[in-house]
């Protein structure tokens, strides 16, 4: 099949090459011309703008943005919506809010386009990999698509089949689903990432622990002093907790066990505000992927915040405790 | 009626003082001489030692010792418990660990000695507003030493009576109760810190959010530049919020709006942990308890936590996140 | 002065009551005739409908609105909006999103008329406490309404003075402020509430480990049978968690100590659920407000959840632990 | 080699059946003589008592004892201290608490008895898949007994290697470890059942948010329903978040997508309590963790909490808001 692709960022360039080794046609676009280049280099046509990828398409056309979430996303979808004939679909595969999704998919109909929502799970190893797909919007347009998500998608390969599945492989199988109407792809995304933001805190929480096992504020004979890249490694290893983020801790361990590349300050994303907004919502109490969160806020307050400040200020009112110096 | 007192403190001094103003006599002592002659100066007996503390009290004696919970209080019971007579008792009016107080109670039992244990609120509030308390022990020796709670307590004033309770003031209206066997008044005191770490932390954590709306992080139209020391005062004026630790928290931002003398490093007591230790014990769910503790654990770690390395190192692993510097 | 007021139940009907009282003269409009004439049977004048209030006002005119949030405020302002004339004022003294303020205001404002949005504490006790009132909008706006506000707020009172204030009592002093432009009173109001979600919450725990200590799932050696009412009795008297929400605990468990009329489902309002969206947006940690939150959100799920459902069929798919009937 | 087993269970049983088919020769004890006999028929040396295990071993003897942590596994350790001599070794591999560990090693080390403890993991699966192994104790005891170890544990298999691991291949990459001394082996298993927990939730929290997002009481414009095992099917899938833990949800939900052979009270082990002490003990923030082990103790309050009724106790107060039934 056709696709165009703008964006050819980490997520876009390697959606483009996993497309093109499968056998599809893509004509790539970015606003960084190199990026178009390269891709060209490997096969793709070559878009300058958003109306050189629409020309070079064939109807009913499908291009796939994949922007940072927000304006740029939002920005692009407006301008092809103009260039696009209907018929048409977009796709957009970045980290979109899924209200923002159900909002554009209902103004696009108005003009006859369709629009898709692909929450894409994978990061840098997509292309090596494949992608997890959770995609939302109209079935019979998913439908006519579908090779494309089926090329992109990591297929069966060797991983043990769930008990109790038997037969066809079905799509989920294949590492992609038709979620729902427009949004539901990028909200399963979201609760995706929520998931995963308390997976990791787990971890991390369970690392730290390993670690203040050996402090000198214990007594000496309370200490381990233990080898954490080793247990990383041994827990990969028929444990109840091996995962694939598991993996990658081991992998970073191993390179360096102090982690000192790193400062202690974790950047968070939308998705992980959007589900603990989304359980707000819901009336779904979400303790583990909240904290997983504020975590990594706190982790970015470097310095005392004032709401321990007021603690220390209460303590010293009412016991006259004077704060230590730590 | 007669009280010897072992520690004389910011709580046991101005115990001893609020029992001599009541007209009681006390026996005081403290390891620092000048703490004694202070004491001698207001009135009270002064003793050199331990032994000197027994020797100038009536049988049947009884002594409070208000002195660190741990080694220096065990050590002094164990060493008065080998001075005094049978019939007399012992009183422990620190931050004991409840469970220490079983034990002891079943030891001192076997010599024929009482033992109650005092959970005493009131901080270095207690000599102008009274002592709240939680006794536990033997009923009949609570009951024969009861003036001398009665004359501690701050009786009940001119706080608005709970609806419902009618005829003549129950104890805990005038300030102390008994609360059970030995053990069960350190238990409710516990419980009562427990609980005011996790108000202090609401208290904390709204304030946060007051301060951190005027945030150059948010875009400035979404901004509010808010005046915290006028808030916290006006919250004490008929809000739902009203509380004596909001009245510090308005003392101490009158004095000092940015709190600047706190460095938001918050020290945590015995009490704090030992509530999480009950409910995990007790297989009693306490969020919010044990959010408060950790709130403070977090607050002393000012360099970024290894945990927080781990999340960062995932995020490279799998995202190619590189880390912002903040 | 004059106010109109829309909206007479149990919180409009006496804060009409109250000014009254003051002096102040009220023109009384509800939906339900009998609240308008009861209003009118103490001194109000009534108003049929919204043209009415308007007409039986002199301008510059103020009508305080006190509805439920959402589309009954938002009506009764779009129509008061197009009774009014130029220089008039809206009042929403209901418990607005204070994003909906920003908003309205600034399309009020393009019609000469101007808003305040009054956070208002003080509950069904407001007619004898007085009301505490956080303000947002146009600073002279609220200063030409000030002794409608100064008649509802408490006064300065008996309570005793916030240490290192002197002179001349501030507005704050007495129970209102005005905290900053449109909005700002309702977000004041916000996370006041979200500290009272965390205040609550914090008692409940506390007196759930109160409770639980004499569960017979306890070795009978570690039980204590505790005396709840006494317990939160003398916590009132000199302790560190004073407060009016113990008051109102204690004057429940006096009634009635197993708080048998209760079942255990725990509404929440829109302003707990803002608070915690607030915190995301604002980056800012609030492990306690939000784990008061989600304890509500639980408490209402009183079937097994699906969530922990699926920790019981991974405990079996793991460890072939099956399911104990609880 | 040579070992005995004590405790023929779902996890002895099956360890004494790995070892066997790599050639090692068990001794084999249990109360229930049927599972002695079942395991005899396998070809496994049967003991009538504990008397007899250690008869039938040469010195010197190892015996692995696989019983439920505390009394039980207490008792029989003490049994067999008596029974063996200077220079045997005892393996607890059952889930016993890491203190417990260092208690017994030195009481043991003066009869000239070595102790190993041996964190388990693998579940039921461990006879097919390999045990992932954390142990502690003395590293040349650990070094003689190794062959065990490496019998037991899965292997280097096929998992894809550690990036930086390079040359023979390390214990850990075989599923094994020496933790450290005495206890560290049940330390780092607690803090791997601790982690435990905290994945657990996160995916629990994750499905409950797919689930309620059908929930009738959204607006149905914001309903979707989603399909959850074709969810947790596709995650398996290159998702970020595949696990272990991952795939037994799927397993669990293609048999019942309901789940509703699961009555949603979740059970805990001591593992999971012992982690949130030591993480008060060490002053370590474990948010996460903690939530995860409430959420547990909550599913098992399916009535109304007296928490929960506080807090509607405390509405009806300040509010007059009545409880509405849900």
């Amino acid at each position: 099949m056709q696709l165009g692709i703008v964006g050819l960022g980490r997520m876009g360039g390697n959606i483009a090459r996993r497309l093109m080794r499968a056998g599809h046609q893509v004509v790539a676009h970015d606003r960084d011309h190199n990026a178009v280049n390269t891709l060209a280099g490997e096969g793709a046509l070559s878009a300058a703008d958003l109306a050189a990828v629409v020309q070079q398409l064939q109807a009913p056309r499908a291009v796939w943005v994949m922007l940072p979430a927000g304006e740029p996303t939002e920005q692009t979808i407006a301008q092809l919506a103009d260039l696009l004939e209907p018929g048409d679909s977009i796709i957009d595969g970045g980290n979109t809010f899924y209200k923002d999704d159900m909002r554009r998919a209902a103004e696009l109909a108005k003009r006859g386009l369709h629009y898709l929502d692909v929450g894409t799970s994978g990061g840098v190893w997509g292309l090596e990999r494949g992608y997890c797909m959770m995609i939302g919007g109209e079935r019979d347009v998913f439908e006519r698509l579908e090779p494309l998500f089926a090329a992109l998608a990591p297929g069966v390969g060797d991983i043990p089949r769930t008990h109790g599945l038997q037969g066809e492989h079905q799509r989920a199988e294949h590492g992609y689903i038709h979620a729902g109407p427009p949004g539901a792809g990028h909200y399963v995304k979201m609760v995706h990432n929520g998931i995963e933001y308390g997976l990791m805190q787990a971890y991390a929480e369970g690392f730290d622990l390993l670690r203040s096992k050996g402090s000198d504020e214990l007594p000496e004979a309370q200490r381990f002093d233990l080898n954490l890249p080793e247990i990383a490694e041994v827990w990969r290893r028929g444990s109840v907790i091996t995962s694939w983020l598991l993996d990658l801790t081991a992998d970073a361990m191993a390179a360096d066990p102090q982690l000192s590349q790193f400062s202690g300050s974790v950047s968070d994303s939308g998705e992980g505000r959007w589900t603990v907004d989304a359980a707000v919502e819901q009336a779904t109490p979400v303790p583990v992927l909240s904290s997983a969160l504020f975590a990594r806020f706190r982790s970015r307050q470097q310095q005392g915040t004032y709401g321990d400040k007021v603690l220390s200020a209460m303590r010293l009112g009412f016991g006259g405790h004077v704060e230590k110096k730590s």
